[in-house]
């Protein structure tokens, strides 16, 4: 098979379009659609200062590449990357070593912010103490909660006005059936490709939203991005876990399946945002980041683990 | 384990509410919710002309022998069971059977309409004539199409305005992802309980909708309803059964997780409604029938397979 584009052998055959690729022409197709789903969305203004979240996994180092090739064009937009130690001995150290070796590769600061100097406990502890109070917490639940919070707390100290996740199209699929499932309306109107400005919160934005994570994994391959492709140790099964494997026997039989959850999403949520009335959102009076109630879901886990004072609490 | 209800030893215990019960009050809690459903959807009144669609399946017999219970409540009422006899050899003969006795055993008229006698061909000709003309038409989508068009034909003739269908719990988070999943905005907004009033349509409910299959299957069994076990021999593999596998799946681990996902939609259904457009119908020029084009699907099917001539069209 020959490349659309050129005349060379091609590496790729992109079945839910029809288009084949030689190894430069995907790479660009890859780096074009990220373009695209910038414009698309307005995720981006030329004088942005963006911090990337960069866990060391080949979907974010790919993110910071690609979005670092954007940078040079726009003299005046500034990139950090940040990567949040949780603190899972054996596991974190690498990636971290992988990431900081691509931001300075780049020419990206790189800025690492552990759990224990905000939290004063690791991920490790935090599971512990948690089985050990018998807590209805799972691994992920603390780690998704914390990490989004630690995340922010950075973008915010370094003065970034967004934020960019590397989520891509398979996550985003994903995220949508998974609250579906839950029959979580809050959250399937909250996962947008760009969120809505809140005061305390730095706006989050999700450039490779519209490309496959098989696509993304060539796309390092090619690039020779070096990654860390073990899995989390604390990984377990889940809804997404089965989720994820629904969707991608069902995107084997019907190219593009994924695409269509989520476009489809993405007009369903445009209609219900103009009914919907805005969640006005109170402060918490630990952390005095946006939340819904009293004490925003992140300092609620860290009082149910007993952890005795914070960085990110305020001083009263 | 004792039911909830009596001292009686318990038969079946739902694990999404955490009762148990006896077989006289499991049969209890199944007719009391079709009951409740009717009611929460305003699917009847005291006076209606209800059609039945009856396939000779245990939800369509379980659905007739439950209204006929609660018709006997309602002298001004009437009840027509309808069997569609859509022309599968060594198939629909014993279900059509099997629909006459227990509507005989009900005191309900029954009905008795074929494909042939309204379009001209069984389904198995009109399969082996979209073969010879490499159609891409599947057995389950000629057959869903001309089926619901004859439902409503008949349902018309006798006089009905409401025309009752077996679809239950199952079926509809079913069909609800489906939609999700082939992007079809239109008919997961035209999936509900009650359709609007169309003239032309018979309104359809679905007082089945919150009674998972599984408990359906038991009510037929302990209610002694012989029904037809026999799978359609045209029964293919769908995304509709991938779907199905996935949910039985997660309803394992999750209990509760079809009732999410079928209230759900209902909540971004009825909100949805409010912004969409009602989509104007206009008239099938050979049927009458209302359409969302000149021609409707039920009679593009007829053409596409070179019907001469079908009881349905109109006369010029």
């Amino acid at each position: 098979m020959k490349c659309i584009k050129c005349d060379k052998e091609a590496v790729y055959f992109r079945v839910y379009s029809g288009e084949a690729y030689c190894v430069k022409h995907f790479i660009a197709s890859i780096e074009e659609k990220v373009r695209s789903t910038i414009r698309k969305y307005r995720m981006l203004d030329i004088d942005d200062r963006i911090a990337v979240g960069v866990s060391g996994g080949k979907d974010s180092l790919t993110l910071l590449r690609i979005l670092a090739k954007i940078e040079r064009r726009f003299p005046k937009a500034k990139l950090y990357a940040i990567t949040i130690d949780e603190g899972i001995e054996r596991y974190r150290e690498e990636s971290i070593k992988l990431a900081s070796r691509e931001a300075s590769k780049l020419g990206v600061q790189h800025i690492v912010v552990s759990f224990e100097e905000l939290y004063g406990l690791t991920l490790d502890d935090m599971i512990a103490e948690a089985k050990k109070r018998s807590l209805k917490l799972t691994p992920c639940s603390i780690c998704g909660i914390l990490r989004r919070k630690a995340l922010n707390y950075t973008a915010v100290k370094v003065g970034a006005n967004k934020l960019a996740t590397a989520h891509n199209l398979d996550d985003e699929a994903q995220t949508l059936i998974v609250n579906i499932l839950h029959g979580d309306l809050f959250r399937l109107i909250r996962t947008k490709p760009v969120t809505d400005y809140r005061e305390g919160f730095v706006r989050r934005i999700k450039p490779l939203r519209e490309i496959p994570e098989k696509e993304i994994a060539l796309y390092a391959y090619l690039e020779g991005i070096e990654f860390q492709s073990e899995p989390c140790p604390y990984r377990g099964v889940s809804i997404r876990s089965e989720v994820r494997l629904f969707l991608n026997t069902l995107e084997e039989n019907h190219p593009g399946i994924k695409f269509t959850v989520v476009r489809m999403w993405d007009t369903i949520r445009s209609i219900m945002e103009r009914e919907l009335p805005r969640v006005e959102l109170k402060r918490c009076r630990l952390c005095g980041d946006p939340s819904v109630s009293d004490v925003c879901s992140g300092c609620s886990i860290l009082i149910a683990l007993d952890v005795k004072g914070s960085r990110i609490w305020m001083q009263d």
